[in-house]
Parts: structure tokens; C-alpha cells; sequence
């Protein structure tokens, strides 16, 4: 039996390029089948709790350029382990994945494309091992997803920060002073790697590398040697130190508790340089300048490629996948094979040896 | 007796522009009146230790897209209370004003160029007190000069700011959250409220008024109401709650001492606004993205025209003075007129006027 | 009696600002004075047709980074004298005047906002003599109003044209090329000349100052024994060499006739320099890339000045003037004190005072 | 015998990224294996007449944001086939490969490193063939070679493009007009195609596809009757109508002699579709904005790997080769695998399928 509903929606954190997906399914889905389209809100929030738009051809006008995702996302939602608040500050977990299962029916939907992170492929899997009809477009700003060469929104954080690398240059070079810019990837350096290298950076931090202090600042000596004494230093957020409790421990948990955070690696960083050395050090955290704003072309093709793949698949009945960049080519993955595998920036890779061949310091 | 050598330094923290200035002030002088002219580095630390390089065409070529200033800067070095840092940690102050003077004699300096802020300026005005015949060309970020519709760099800083808000609100609309931007302005709010104007902000806090929590918590609660629960919130660092002793006093202590900022007014307010509301807050504070970077068209031109104006004026032999934008025009302003005014938004001012009117609360 | 219902239109080419007018006259409008916004359609095509639409605050939530503008725009119609097109090819030209009251009556409005350029503010005028309550804001990418310091618009055209010169100047210098960039300025070169200044280029053509040929002949070559064999070249549509017919006359004709343009001063001027030197030659025609898009932060601040500042004068009934803008100020100027002023850059103006002074031919 | 010396040089058209190539072989050459750099200016016509310059750590300090090649180049000399201009007029042809070889002997290079497209891998070829170790770097905007992914410099220009077209949309919808973009892409549609795809084009034109009048100006009508009368076209200067002598011939031929062009495709088609519609129609050519400015971190990244690989390939010997993306990795290509293989866009390719899935009107 062909399709003839589908719902989409858009999970966790957002980044540049989701309502690309959103207007490549939107697109292809009634002008190729016919179909109708059900945008869910705010993310599995809205699954749970039936809250919907139909998305129209009139719905995702004018949307390619925009940031962000129309339909709203939750980072927290969780169907199969849903945090109540009460009235009295109590906070009970439930499992309300049979609610997300009745709206999807209640809306009499033939597929689900859940476009999201991590989490939300997680929550996709579990759908989809319930019976439901998933396909998972896959987002993360940190590019750490295992199976997919990029994720689209990567290379407009990259993007963002190397400007802002271009920015610091020019500041702390007129002053000698150390920069020090604090970028996404609590767990993988990828954004920092390429930012900084497409920078012109001279000490890049990642958490694939736990760092020697002593590295890091035999480099700016080393600079200040050269007659150059101002250096520039790119941290991803998860960076720490070798030998060392995390020492973001603490800002990491107080952004989890949706406290803003201050006091990062970033910062940290920049306390005990400036206390080690006679220079003036500045910090800048970067922070959710990378999420927003117009993607750049290439995540808004990469977004349009996918959802329009992804809604093809979907006609074929090619469900409990994920779609995938193989350059130049997409291709589906089972959604059983991605639990749990976060991709960190091989340390063999080609990308971590042009960095150090270029004479940046990757703190070890 | 005409004009034969010039020096020209910068002084203070840089911003985008400067180059402009000293590239006009160079093609100047050496196109129309063959003069020499010399580079003082560092600011007034290369004119205290003699520490400069010869202009020509050739070391301005390519350099007026380019942020930060080629020939360095220092925002402390005052030749009249020169700090010295001994080996034991004590720090004395020195007049070196003398030696100051001398550089200028060894130097067959005709004129000097002061490009600077408020302190620059301070010190210039001492100098030709001295009897040094200078001019200056004002530089402030925060473009709270009197004297000057605008400086060059707070239109590349808004522009920095607004394009940052615009990041700011497609991520904070997908999340329902309220989005807090921390700008430049320590005693005025002229980048605050120009941005947050450009970027459609709900709410902007500026020094020039203290502002009541209450009346910001009831703007956002209003906008919840009209289901946009997102809100956007402008904040320079100089803002401060009213009734209140000053907020961002450690914070701007810190820096002052070298030591990176963080905690400032932004944070605090994320902090109170997340406690306060059942809201996600998030923080980000620009810092000196807004210094650093290629200046916007408008700062080139005005940057240019200062500059080549600066020098037609010596060459007139209007020493002692300032020059100045007085939309269209340029013109000249004494030193001595100058001393310790600075420039607050006007309460009365059509930007504020404009922001009350399409429904910005400005924290009263 | 107080204001009820106000109508808004937008006549002429667009700019990059009108939404920003549009919306602070809607929210002015609503949110302190409770007015019903009517939105005319395509400039005066909707008020001699009566195409409307209501503005709410949804209207214009989200328009204020948007290019163009949300009403649509016409820059042929003319109510005083509307040319229709028969099937048989003839065209016929009508006063519709009357036609444009009664849709001013039928609505109910008691004021008419007419957002456009001279032609638009001629209508203006007329609509004004015969008694109906007009505001005029002024708007010319070309800066060319009389009476206004700036319009909004053209800053951000200078720095569309401003980016196209960094990117035209690092091609050239690679190629030891000569690159011309035409932009916008049929009248007055004001785009032209302040992007020529922030782009750093080395000849200026505007249609102030008809061009010697030889000069910039000579101009070039100079570079060429400077070793420096790269030029840039930036001239207004509107330039033309001295002593001659206009060159651009038939470009400018068959633009007017709706034809796309080509073959205009720009690609002139580089056969004419290819055949008299041995250089290579390259024209890029700006065009339509300086008129669409983004609006810079200075224009979105104009503009909302404007629009709020129009909205505050109709309430106290300050009908047939425009507002302007005299730095910092704004003001209004009656609208028949602007008949067929056109505004041309001052011959001693500083702007081209400080072109010269840095070295660039206007060819002369 | 390691190696002692390497030369560099950069041949055709300039793109955006050739100097994050230039600055990772002389940073991985002097940094790691202490090598000589000698940089050889003007492409091959620096081989022929011995014209370098020694590249250090200061040649190529902040040069990675910048667009173009400091060794400058050119796209029309070759060794092998010198074209000699005499002072009659005459263009004799001579074999100067054996300056060329004699050059590589003075300069005691021990690899000549070429970073070129089409044409300048052919000469490396043959100089390869000749018995010169010889490593090439792929280079073309058009992103046209086989046996590389991606070169750099493309998706700079899909960037430029794509803004472009953000331009021209509010532009043209404001307007109801179509709006064509002509880009670059002579034999292969790939800027087109990407950037259509990004900026959410109506109607994209491509080379590989000769396209059908009929359906172009079908989908123009059927815009219309869905109430949205604004088109936007996006043509490759490449592209042709069906069953027609190459339209573009004349301005491809002018364009070859050195002569700017106008009248290409796109204005043909504008021209076209004015006349077979009442609508208005606008063409912008793109031209060389494309090429130059600042290259997107995207395009630094890679210029930068390929760099380093090139260099640590010449380590191991391993000449004759050309260094290619394969992402995520690189690889080597033996340069005599290349010989004439121009890439076109895959009829079959996700590209493709994705732009009619969406909507897009291919000219089919």
C-alpha cells in the first residue's frame, strides 16, 4: 500500500540546515506523491502530546535560508523515559512511548522521519523496534555521528568560528596578546580541528588529545622567540588536561541543568596562562553563534539531498534506517548499527597530521 | 616653515579601522606633500623607548580591509604615569613625558598623530601642552567621544552585534528560549541599543538607564502570553539593575587587572531570569569578536576621511586639535575642549524614542 | 479627531530597508496608538486598484533582516498618468488620480505613508495638493534625495559593492588585470565613490565628473612603472567621458524599455582599455546584487528611525512633508519644497577631497 | 637523496584556497624536512624565464584568508607551445620546455610542485614525461577534473553564488520579475547546480543537459498561475538550448581573445524570455566574484591537506602524481591517468535527482 501521510519532526539541539531537510521532504513528498504532510512540534514533545501544523508547499517557502527549524525542538524530550515536573518541585520519569505510538496512529501516518541528534536517533530506534514505520535523518553540529561522512549544520559552525578566528587574529596581533576562542564538541574536536586549521591557528585543543600544559605553552614561547608574540589558541569545549579530572566537570554539568555556563575550559585556560606567562591572554566562548543563522550553501544542499533521499527511501518501504553521506553518494544504515558509536577525529587522520605538519600544536 | 617628517602611533584598544586612518594619513602625505613619515610601535610605549619603522606606500599597500592596526598598540602605557613591573612583583609610576618629548625631538618629528580614545586623547592634549604640535583622530568602539556624530569601528561592532543577534534569534525561537547577547559598552549603550534596534530585540539594557528586573521579567512574560515565548535580550556590560550597587563592578575588576572576564552583567542576568521563570536563558557574551575583523564600508570611508583630513590640517598647522565628524563634514575641535567628556546615549534621543516605539523595553 | 486607519505603501525599484519601515510603522501604529494598518499591494497599482492587505504584528514579525519589500512594488505606475496596454499593442495613458482618492476613501484611511524615491515623492506631492493626509518616506539606493542626509539602502548597496572590490582586487593582482566594477548611479556616483574609497580602488568615474580618457589612461600605466601592473577600476553606470554624447544613452534606453541591459560604460570602458594597452581587461556589472538581500545594521536602524518618526508626525497631523534625516536628527521637510531636486556629490565635497588625497583618479 | 629544494608554482585562472596550498607546502617543508622554498611567479611563464622568489615563514604569514596566489599566475602560457607576440603584431609559437627544464636545473630543485587545472596538469605531464619529478595539485572552480572529490576554490564559489541568489530572490519577488544568475561552468554544471540547489532556484540550467525553451518558459507560467509570479533562473554560462549551434559560442570565443564578454547566455535568455512573456527579466552575471576573496574554511581546510600530502608525498618520491580527495582520506593519481578526462555532472546523480525531486525545472 503507497504512502499517504507522513509526520517529521526535529529533535535536540538545533542547527543550520534542519528546515533544508524539512523543505526537501515537504517538497518532494506532495510534489513527487502526493502526499500529506504533518509536522510534529517541538520535537517528541509533540508526538507525545499531539501537537501539529500540516505543512503545505505555502509552509516551507522562503525556509532554505533560515536557521534553526520551523516546527520547534526539544533537547530534553524523551518518550520512553518523560520527566514531569510537579507542583511541588518533584520530578517523576514515565514511559509515555505508548502515547507517541497512539498519536502517530491517531494521525493515521504511514512513515515517521525523525530528523535529530544522538538522543533522537536512539528514541528512533526504540520506534521503530516497536513496530513504527521510522526513517532518521541525522544532525549534529559536532560532525560525531558514526556512518556519515558530514552532518549538515558541521560546516557552518566551522564556518561561523573560523570567522571569528579571523577576527581574533587581528585584535590579539595589534595588542601581543594570546586569543583564545572556546568552540563547540564536548566530545570530538571536530569543529575546533577545522575552524583552526582553516584559521591559521597555533595551538588546537581537542578531547581526542588530552593535553600537556607544558606543550602548549613552549609554543607561545616559542612564538614570542620568533619575534611573533601574539598566538592564537582554538579549545574545543571538552578539551582537558592530561593526567586530570575532567575540568570541565563542572561547567558540563551546570549547562545539563540548563544553568548558563561560565568558568569552561576556555577560561580556565586562559587563568593559568596568563598566571604562567607575562602575557595577556582574552578568552572568547563562542557558544550558540554556531548553532543559529543562514546555513552555508553546502549544508543547505547537504540538508536538501538528505530529505529528499530520505523521503524516497520511504516510498520504497526502507524503514528502521538512517540516511547517510558516502561521498558523493547517500546511502541507508540500518538504524540497529548506530547505537551508541560516537565518532571521534581518528588520530591518524589525515586531518590531525596536516595540523601538526603545518606546525600547529596539538598539546602533545 | 613646512612640514617634512610626521609620526603617527595608535593607542588603546584596537578596533576595525585604524589601518584606514594610517594608510590616508601615509598616501598623504607622501602623494601630495612628499613628506617622511614614521610608524611609532605599540602605541605611546614606542614613543617613550623610540621604537618605530618608516610608512610608504608600499607598508600600506592591502591593509585598509584589514582589522587591528600594523603598528600595534597598548592600552596601559601612559607616558606621563608609565608603570614599571620590577623583578620582585613591585610596579612604580614614572613620568616619562621627557622622554616622550625627546623621541619626538631625535625623531625630526614635524607633527604628531594621535589616533586613540578618551586616554590617548587625555594624553595628546598634555602633550601639546608641552608644546608638541599633534593631532589627533578619535577612536572609541563605543563611539561615546563628544565631539563626533561617529567614530570609525562602532559600525563594524553593531554590525558584528546585529549579525550575531540574527544567529541568536533563529536558535532561540526553535527552543523557546530566551537568548541574552552581552555587548561592548562600558558607560554607554550605543552598540547596544543600535543592535538591538537592527536585530529586532525585544529587550536592551543600557548603562544610561538602570533598569527594574521587574519590567524586564513582565516583557517576557508578556511575550509568553502572546505565544512567542522566545525573547531576545540586548545587554551592554556597563548595564546595572537600578538600586543597586554596580554589578559588573568585580567583573570589570578582573579585567582590569589582565585577568580574562567572566560572570559579567549577561550571566548574572541569565542566571536570575533562568532562576526567576521556568525559561531556558542562555548567555552569550560577544566580546572581542566586536574589536577584531575586517571594518565595514562605512568605517573604511570614515577612516579615510579622517585620516587624509588630519593631515590637509597640519600641513595647515592646526596643531592642538581633534578632528571630527560633523555629518556631512568634517571638522576641527580643540584638545583642551575635549577633556574628560563622555558621551552617553540622550534619554531624549530619537534611538531611544525609536526603541519605546516599536516596543523594545528598555528596562523602565 | 484622532488617527484610526493608516495605509502603507512602497513605490519604485526596492532597497534593502523597506521592511524595516514597513514594520515600525505597523508596530508604531498598533502598539501606541492602537491603529488599523492597511498594506497597499505592488506601490500605487494597489491604490488605484485597491490590492490590500491588513498588517498585524504577525505581518511583520521576522521581516526586519529581510531584503525587499513584503507589499510588492511597482516602479512604472503613475496614477496622474497610468499607461495601460491594449490587446492590439497600443498603450494609452489615463489620470487615475481619481481613482486613487476613492481607494484612500473607501478604506477609511486618514493617513497614506508613501515609502519611495523622486517619482514616488512626486505622486506624493500631488496626492498631498489634492487634500489627502500623506507622509512621505524617502527612499533611493543611489543616495540622490535632496534633504536627507542618508537614505536607507545605500549603505548597504556601498558594501555589497565594497565586498565585490576585495574580491575583484585579489583576482586582478594575481592576473596583473585591470578589473572594472560598474555599479549603480545613473545620476550621482555616491555608490560609486565611497566604494571606491573602502575597496581601496584606483580610479573612480562618476557621472559628476565627465571623464578625461588619458587620465585614466595614465593612471594605469603609472601603476604599471610602479610595478604594480594590477588595477581597479570602479565606475558609475551613470559616467561618461568628456566632450562626448552620452555613452550610456542606450543602455540606459533599452533598460527603460525593460530589455535587460548590457554593453553599459563598464564593458565600454574595458574594450576601449584592452585595445589602448596591452593589458588584460576584465568588467563585472554589479547590477542587481546591490539592491536585494540583508540590510546592513545601519540601514535597518534608518529605517526603523524613519518609520517610527513618520508614524509619531502623522499623529500630531504633520501631513504633506518627508521625513529625513539630518544626523543625529530626524525632521521633516514639506514635499513641495523637493520638486526635481536631485542631489549630486558637492564637487568640494570632502568625499572627493579624500579620494584625491590618497591617490585615486577621478579622471580628471 | 632527500630532498633539498622544492619550487612552486600556480597556473590558469586564479580560485579561491591556492594560497592555503602555497603556505601548508612551505610551512610542512620548512618546518619538518628544512627544505629551500622557491616560489616561481606568473605560473609557467616563471619556469621559462627564471623569475622566482625564496618563500619563508614570513612569506607566507597570513596569507590563508586571503584569495588569489602571491606567486601570481597565468592562464595562458605554456612551455610547450610559447606564444611570442612581436612588435609587427605576428604570434609565432616556439617549444620552450627546454627553458623550462633548464630553469628546474639553475633553481637545483629537487620537485616542482604544480597547482593548476586542466591545462597546467597537461604541462605537468609532459614536463613529468620529461623526466622532472613533478607533483600536481588539482585546482579548477568548476570542480570539473576527474579523479578528486572536490577541488578547492568550488565551494567558495557555490558560497558567492549562493548569497547571490539570496540577493536576487527579495529583489525579484518584490518585483514579480524573473531573475537570472549566470555562473560560471563552461563544460560542467556543478556551481550551477549547487548553488540553484542552496538558494532554492526555480529553474537551473546546465551544460550536461540541453535544455527545451518550452519547459523553462512552462514552469515560468506555471509559477505564475500558482499565484507566485517571481521566478529565479540559474544558468551556467556553459549551458545551450537544444538542437542548437552553441549559443554561447561568440562570447566563448571573445572571451578567449581576451575581450570581455557580454551577451552570454544569460542575457540571450533574458532577452528571450522578455519577449515570449509579459514578464519583467533581469540577468546578472556573475563573473568574477567568483573567484576571488576570502576562501570559505571549507575551501582553506582542503587547500590546506592537500598541501601537506603533496609535500610529504614528494618525501617518499613519489612523483608524477597528482594529490586527490577521496574523502575522507586523500590518495595519489599518476598524472598520465588524467590525460584530457574533463568531469561532468552524472545524469544519474543524487544532485540531479534531488533538484527534480524538489521542484526544480532542469530544462527537461
Amino acid at each position: 500500500m503507497p504512502l499517504q501521510r507522513i509526520g517529521i519532526l526535529t529533535g535536540g539541539g538545533d542547527c543550520s540546515g534542519l528546515n533544508a531537510v524539512i523543505r526537501a521532504l515537504t517538497l518532494s513528498a506532495i510534489r513527487n506523491h502526493k502526499l500529506s504532510v504533518i509536522g510534529i512540534e517541538r520535537g517528541f514533545h509533540g508526538l507525545v502530546f499531539n501537537q501539529t501544523q500540516e505543512l503545505t508547499l505555502r509552509s516551507v517557502r522562503d525556509i532554505l535560508p533560515q536557521g534553526g527549524t520551523i516546527l520547534g525542538t526539544s533537547n530534553k524530550c524523551n518518550p520512553f523515559a518523560f520527566k514531569e515536573l510537579h507542583k511541588d518541585g518533584r520530578i517523576t520519569t514515565h514511559d509515555y512511548s505508548g502515547r507517541a505510538v497512539q498519536t502517530f496512529r491517531d494521525l493515521k501516518l504511514d512513515c515517521l522521519f525523525v530528523i535529530g541528534g544522538d538522543g533522537s536517533l536512539q528514541i528512533a530506534h526504540q520506534l521503530s523496534e516497536l513496530g513504527l514505520p521510522v526513517i532518521a535523518v541525522p544532525k549534529t553540529i559536532d560532525n560525531d555521528l558514526e556512518g556519515t561522512d558530514y552532518s549538515f549544520g558541521f560546516h557552518t559552525a566551522v564556518q561561523v568560528a573560523t570567522d571569528a578566528i579571523d577576527r581574533l587574529q587581528t585584535t590579539g596581533r595589534s595588542h601581543d596578546r594570546v586569543m583564545i576562542l572556546e568552540v563547540m564538541g564536548r566530545g570530538a574536536g571536530w569543529i575546533a580541528l577545522e575552524a583552526g586549521v582553516a584559521g591559521g591557528a597555533h595551538v588546537i585543543l581537542i578531547p581526542e588529545i588530552p593535553f600537556d600544559f607544558d606543550a602548549v605553552h613552549a609554543k607561545i614561547k616559542e612564538r614570542q622567540a620568533l619575534q611573533a608574540p601574539f598566538s592564537l589558541v582554538v579549545v574545543a569545549e571538552g578539551a582537558m588536561e592530561k593526567d586530570c579530572q575532567p575540568i570541565t566537570q563542572e561547567a558540563a554539568t551546570t549547562r545539563l541543568q540548563g544553568v548558563p555556563q561560565f568558568g569552561g575550559i576556555g577560561n580556565h585556560l586562559a587563568s593559568r596562562l596568563g598566571r604562567d606567562t607575562d602575557l595577556e591572554v582574552r578568552c572568547t566562548v563562542l557558544g550558540h553563534l554556531q548553532r543559529g543563522g543562514t546555513p552555508i550553501a553546502f549544508d543547505r544542499v547537504l540538508g536538501t539531498e538528505l530529505g529528499s533521499f530520505a523521503l524516497h527511501s520511504a516510498v520504497k518501504g526502507r524503514f528502521g534506517t538512517m540516511v547517510a553521506l558516502r561521498t558523493p553518494d547517500l546511502k541507508l544504515v540500518p538504524l540497529k548499527e548506530l547505537a551508541g558509536r560516537a565518532r571521534q577525529v581518528p588520530l591518524d587522520s589525515q586531518l590531525i597530521r596536516t595540523a601538526e605538519s603545518v606546525g600547529i600544536c596539538l598539546g602533545r
